[in-house]
């Protein structure tokens, strides 16, 4: 049992088990999910959150709820007997594209699989949904580790924002993925800035935590502090996750990247998004053209619950923000990487 | 009685009053001050911050010193009598500077004054310290208002950091003031984006109670958020306090607004900096020589006194940061403006 057991199947409770996200870096629970139904309400209240950790977790859920139905006897129509949980599965999060992959993956297993064989069948693609994504990210670390600057004078300083980590993926993360490697492979001469990234603070509350963890030596600062950092020399490279990836590889990622990689620019410093190849939307031509999410106004004007702002106050809260593919040094997936990345870079990573 | 009574002279009461900051924007309290030692505790205790109105603040604490001792009796020595007085308000917040200005200009009334018209010489000099940089900012609001372009397809709109404002000041701002000042110039066709201003909250907290007071149209972000706003032409031009000017034009101020001009800089859009000329420190050639004082940990790893971040992780909290004169569109004093400010150009403001 690993501490980033982010979604995972419980040998000994025969159920699923997510760690409640929610309640760290305060408090580590790990809660227990024995049917679609319950695994959809903790993805729906954020038990879980970031794109691979969701389809992992919706894999699961299908499993559980085989594993339900079968205790009752074997039904007579799988796919009838599913529906219904995996259509609540698949609304929990409506954006989250991963749901709708992970319930696509699982489906025909429904009418090839032997109908007494389908429980089993069904754990084995969770456990390969997960273990799929877990080598992904560690072939991404692999190349990202490879183009991460070193610092002759002192420990190498890279910076990350929001949380693009073991706790957004199945178990290694992206941006945190290659950090994880280059710290391995820099032999832990490597030093983390986490950004706390209000206004849901997954910076503070969960990157910390989880290099923490690793015993990746990690300072926090606030958002609006990275650029002073690196005027001071304090910063050798930025690595950042995404959300999607544009055609011509524009990048939208978590709000407040983008003025990262403004600020990278100005002081020279490499900025590098690591994403797997699943994140580039090839229906996006341009960063224009991805929707961004503006999000309730109570995030912005509450800090950790309480109110910080006066009553009355209008309020912005863009999700994200979109980085033109211009200011990116490398676009880093599973496949390998795109430097100075556009469309013909981006499109050649499929052809690996 | 205005709602921006920051630190003020209570004709009822016969007494200093402060407006308690700590409590906004949730509660709007007064507090009253019978002796300098009264007073010093406030100022300590951050019920007023910002060193105009801290200057404001220590000398109405030296005018009520002197009518607390006058109850007792004429003293037979003035200066003797209010040594003690004097000595604590001036270590009640050891480097701000405006204290020391504040008491350097009492100092000497009570020796050139007859003993028993001591306390009203006091109060009159009080009075003419809040007078003077009430009518200091109105300056620096008409110089500034001028200079702020306007936006022919919408109301323009400005972005500021921290809290530069009537509760900063004696009442009625430097940033804020020009921001006052450009809102009436443009009949009210004018908005404001307030940053939040990590990690306390000035812009949250006090900004955008302060702008609501006055009914101008406020927005509030997360500090992350405006390099998005500025790509999307969201932001006309950016205006913002110094805590320290160099000679060359360097400015220090809150943390956050280097990135802001770096960001303004991108989108080509104007930066302002407004402060009154004793902000000015010749003695720093360069914003190299300005420190920078580190705050406590606690500020970052909390929200709102609410713990976000992972227990051990290390901290960074620069209070402030430098930004070269080289980004500033304009920097803004009492006296006039210096366009594409540097050493002569400053010089040149202190011989108007």
């Amino acid at each position: 049992m690993s501490i980033f057991d982010v979604a995972v199947w419980d040998e000994a409770e025969h159920c699923a088990r997510m760690l409640d996200q929610r309640r760290l870096p305060n408090e580590v629970v790990n809660l227990y999910y024995r049917s679609a139904a319950e695994m959809a309400d903790g993805i729906r209240d954020m038990v879980v959150r970031g794109a691979p950790a969701i389809g992992c977790a919706c894999a699961y859920g299908v499993a559980v709820e085989a594993k339900r139905l079968a205790k009752q006897g074997i039904p007579s129509h799988w796919p009838t007997a599913m529906a219904e949980g995996m259509a609540t599965l698949r609304q929990s999060r409506p954006t989250a594209v991963n749901l709708t992959w992970a319930l696509e993956r699982m489906a025909p297993l429904l009418e090839t699989t032997p109908p007494h064989e389908v429980p089993q069948r069904l754990l084995q693609e969770a456990h390969a949904i997960r273990e799929e994504d877990i080598a992904s990210c560690r072939a991404m670390g692999a190349h990202g580790a490879a183009l991460l600057p070193t610092n002759s004078q002192r420990p190498t300083v890279i910076m990350t924002h929001c949380n693009a980590g073991a706790l957004a993926t199945a178990g290694y993360g992206t941006a945190l993925g290659v950090i994880r490697a280059a710290h391995t492979a820099q032999q832990g001469n490597l030093r983390v800035i986490a950004n706390e990234t209000r206004p849901y603070l997954q910076g503070a509350r969960l990157t910390a935590w989880e290099l923490l963890q690793d015993h990746i030596d990690t300072t926090l600062i606030t958002d609006n502090m990275a650029g002073w950092l690196m005027a001071n020399g304090e910063v050798d490279a930025v690595v950042v996750g995404s959300d999607r990836v544009a055609a011509n590889g524009d990048v939208a990622n978590k709000i407040g990247t983008y003025t990262l990689a403004v600020l990278a620019r100005r002081h020279d410093i490499p900025f590098f998004v690591a994403a797997p190849l699943s994140t580039v939307d090839l229906r996006c031509p341009t960063g224009r053209e991805i929707p961004i999410e503006e999000r309730s106004a109570n995030e912005v004007t509450h800090c950790m619950g309480i109110r910080s702002a006066a009553d009355g106050v209008k309020v912005r809260n863009p999700a994200f923000d979109v980085t033109p593919a211009e200011l990116i040094t490398a676009f880093i997936c599973e496949k390998g990487v795109a430097k100075a990345p556009d469309q013909e870079k981006i499109a050649k990573l499929f052809q690996i």
